[in-house]
């Protein structure tokens, strides 16, 4: 699978809970591509940009007493900014792109876990992007005790994080039924599955989109 | 027009170009208020709040290359805030707030000014603020020319005062535009007129709106 200077134009994202793996899977993704030729751009939401790093960090002040909707309005703030700055003129010069969460968390935390109305996610959301959506979303589905309990061995729970398990099986509802509505864009792989096994999965996926 | 500790619930906003002397008359007003008995929640867009507060600052750093899309976005949610955190509990307390720039400030400067989507801006502004719009509306209506004077001999221009006079005449079109599309709600006030003839016209406009 040897690509190296053509052009790909491959918008990739990963969802899921923290600790379901994303970091893990978009390093092993990364090296895949590498090794085939091709350099991925590889991002996050929120942050991504100078601005966005600004507007993560305001948002995941555990101190701030922060509306729903507020909280929301500054993730597709952010998403607005990569979208512009990076992803597009990523894709516009034949590159890839793989980015760690994107419309689909907003949908999933704010729409299905904190209850914004999903008609105004989509609403502001599509204002955000211009309308675009991944070629690719990789849903790395986990139970939220499992997936907290990951979180936890690895630093402090931020605000997000703090918000309870019942908040995070609402989430993960969510994705799901993303996922389930969306079956052409999708793959959804089982995150307790060993991360060799997901990655292997995930190459296999990304394959077809690669000339 | 005595109305102490009566019930009032009343939003009032103030919109124009930077030099037409909304801070002014936002004093004279609340003044006013005082004097009949009614402290006025005073605030402002962007800001107003903790986290608007610091949205403000970014917007405002004349060293951010901003996509007008984020900038909305980001205005959007200090909006959201302000909406949840002082505007509907002032009016759900029988208050009185007296904003300076709302969702018209957006729709002129992102909407007419850089050209975004107006049917985008207001799909997101609906979402913000859950469609909490003014009672009364204050345009102090000035030339750009006049008013980027007016603003330079206050200080430094800020990135969006920075922005040029073609972008400025685009702005007070579109505020004109605004108003005459909603005249129930806007009262358009020549802003080179004495700033006590200006109060007292507005005066003459809030009155009604008081028990």
């Amino acid at each position: 699978m040897r690509v190296r200077g053509a052009r790909v134009s491959l918008f990739v994202t990963l969802e899921g809970p923290e600790g379901a793996g994303k970091s893990t899977q978009l390093r092993l993704l990364a090296a895949r591509l590498e090794a085939a030729g091709v350099t991925p751009v590889l991002t996050r939401e929120p942050g991504g940009t100078d601005i966005g790093t600004q507007l993560r960090a305001l948002v995941l002040d555990t101190r701030s007493l922060m509306d729903p909707m507020t909280e929301f309005l500054i993730y597709s703030a952010s998403r607005a900014q990569l979208v512009r700055e990076v992803v597009r003129p990523t894709l516009a010069s034949g590159g890839v792109v793989v980015c760690d969460r994107y419309v689909d968390s907003s949908y999933a935390y704010q729409g299905y876990g904190r209850g914004l109305d999903l008609r105004h996610l989509r609403a502001v959301s599509d204002a955000a992007t211009g309308g675009l959506l991944p070629h690719l979303t990789v849903l790395l589905d986990l139970d939220p005790a499992t997936g907290l309990t990951r979180a936890a061995r690895v630093g402090t729970p931020d605000r997000i994080e703090a918000a309870g398990l019942v908040f995070h099986e609402r989430v993960r509802a969510g994705f799901q039924a993303l996922a389930q509505a969306d079956p052409a864009r999708f793959l959804t792989l089982d995150a307790t599955r060993p991360e060799g096994e997901i990655s292997d999965r995930i190459w296999a996926a990304v394959g077809p989109h690669l000339p």
